[in-house]
């Protein structure tokens, strides 16, 4: 029988990640005190700033436990996070992870979403280095606060956008979230295990390499992930940046991909890419002439294609799509709501 | 009628809440970025270390939402993470508040959790810079990490007390815990409204000033918050210091209210001092001739009496306490585990 939360207990567990991470992850010689104290403790760098990021996944809400293993679970908890740091344009170094788990819960699958958080960490020479355990008798969640690093002085803000700036985005938005509505509409995970839409939500990726690459040029104007989907994002640096957008149809992010499952859904494939996302693509914005100092910037560290996909336009004006016609269309100006029912 | 959660949906109660912590709360200059972004920036201080604890509260596991205000919780959430970093002898810099909320939560309720946070961290000058909020249709929860800073080097840990060291702790542990059992078994908050145990609980106090005039002496050998309970954070100490410990009950501290709380659940009143506390008084190790240097540091900031309780001995022997007729009894070393049923 498989060894469970309760029958470790608290501390038993605490020890068990504890040999977990100092075996598995990296040890920062910045960290001079690590898990196991009331606090950890490190040494900031000499001319940085320090980021700090927040995201929560709870169980039923923003997973579910049939459809992602727990190694992909902790992967993508810790993806969001990176990608939040990225999309400032900063670093990863730090992580604390909140875990609220039932007392049954095997052993072995915590010390996979340990795993998880490590296979994102690692590449950065980033680890946990604190967080907190405690019992929830109904959902699980997992909360991580993520500590990052930028020089100081050109963290990339979504409130700095400009009228007449270029809109690019990386990837294709809307991946993620089409995989997750075949796996709940299929039900049979093997089934669809090839699906590189299933695939973009189990082993979601994020841009941060991506994002620090392009802090560097020091020509994006404004940043930010789609984590709130791509009109729900764009409108995020329309509303704080005072400015307004427009989209062509015709240059978003398509492929087979979407427009199959559109086709199997019997929608819009660009429904898929404009509404929920679920991944962490980057909405970058700067001036008309130096999307292709973006693009080479992106480059040098990744293959990952970057549309240009509009323009931004003096406020007032919301996220205005047009299409192959010519017709204008507002969309919604809020993507993700995490209250909405 | 109350406007919700729901009603006002997630961008909606973070600018309420931008809003109020802008109005209410500390802006400070270090801050580059504060909430509403993809991250929050700040410029670490030269000379300093950086701290980081997290910890989290579930509704029904660790409160109960008819024993405590909502104002009260946020204090209660906070106070214990500002108590880690205390602990620590930092002091409190930035926070960042996780909350899953059910949609029918009412606004007000959910700012006055805020209102919470800020009666704690305004004080010292800190404040809430980020967070996230996300539907829990289950359990509500506020999983909150802080950060601190510490003088670089003077970080004190749990793990560094010495074989001859006194035991010294503030206050009178287990009265939080003794107030919320005297809640629970009454069901009439009012009735009990007064009662300085319960006052205890709702109110609970940290010893974060105490510990920082400590950390300052350079006196403390090991230090830790009794947020575990008095014998499991003394065991905590002997655990990683690789020490054995010593108690004396005459010299624990014993009051008037916890004698009578005992006598109304038929227990020893030493059970209520020694077992869970929900408290976040200090246990503090040092050498024996440095005790009244260590009260007179203490007087610099509270009132709070330091009792001096027992001695560390040579590893092995665990955390044992001495009767008045000279038995010796063996304690359970562990604390509060929070997956015990």
């Amino acid at each position: 029988m498989s060894v469970t939360v309760a029958d470790v207990g608290e501390f038993g567990l605490i020890d068990r990640l504890h040999r977990l991470l100092a075996k598995e992850g990296v040890v920062a010689s910045e960290v001079t005190l690590g898990i196991g104290d009331d606090a950890a403790s490190f040494h900031p760098h000499p001319g940085y700033e320090l980021l700090i990021t927040c995201d929560c996944m709870v169980e039923g809400r923003h997973y579910l436990p049939d459809y992602i293993t727990p190694f992909e679970l902790g992967r993508r908890a810790m993806a969001m996070n990176i990608s939040d740091i990225g999309a400032m344009g900063g670093e990863p170094l730090y992580a604390v992870a909140s875990l609220g788990l039932r007392a049954a819960m095997r052993v072995d699958d915590v010390e996979e979403i340990y795993r998880g958080f490590m296979a994102e960490l690692n590449p950065f020479g980033a680890s946990v280095i604190g967080g907190n355990l405690t019992k929830s008798d109904q959902a699980t969640f997992l909360d991580i606060t993520l500590i990052g690093r930028i020089e100081a002085g050109t963290c990339i803000s979504r409130s700095t956008a400009q009228p007449g700036d270029a809109i690019l985005v990386t990837g294709y938005p809307g991946q993620s979230a089409t995989g997750l509505r075949l796996l709940l509409q299929s039900g049979d995970t093997r089934a669809l295990g090839d699906n590189p839409l299933v695939s973009a939500y189990t082993a979601g990726a994020h841009r941060a390499r991506e994002g620090r690459a392009l802090a560097k040029t020091g020509l994006v104007t404004a940043m930010i992930d789609t984590s709130d989907g791509f009109v729900g994002d764009l409108g995020h640096i329309c509303q704080d940046s005072g400015v307004g957008a427009v989209l062509f149809q015709e240059a978003l992010p398509m492929n087979d991909y979407l427009r199959q499952a559109a086709s199997h859904f019997g929608i819009d494939p660009y429904e898929l890419v404009l509404g929920d996302s679920d991944d962490y693509e980057l909405i970058i914005t700067c001036r008309p002439r130096h999307v292709e100092d973006i693009r080479a910037a992106v480059r040098t560290v990744s293959t990952v294609t970057v549309h240009k996909v509009g323009t931004l336009t003096d406020t007032g004006t919301g996220v205005t799509l047009v299409l192959p016609d010519g017709t204008r269309r507002n969309t919604s100006p809020h993507g993700w709501d995490h209250f909405a029912t």
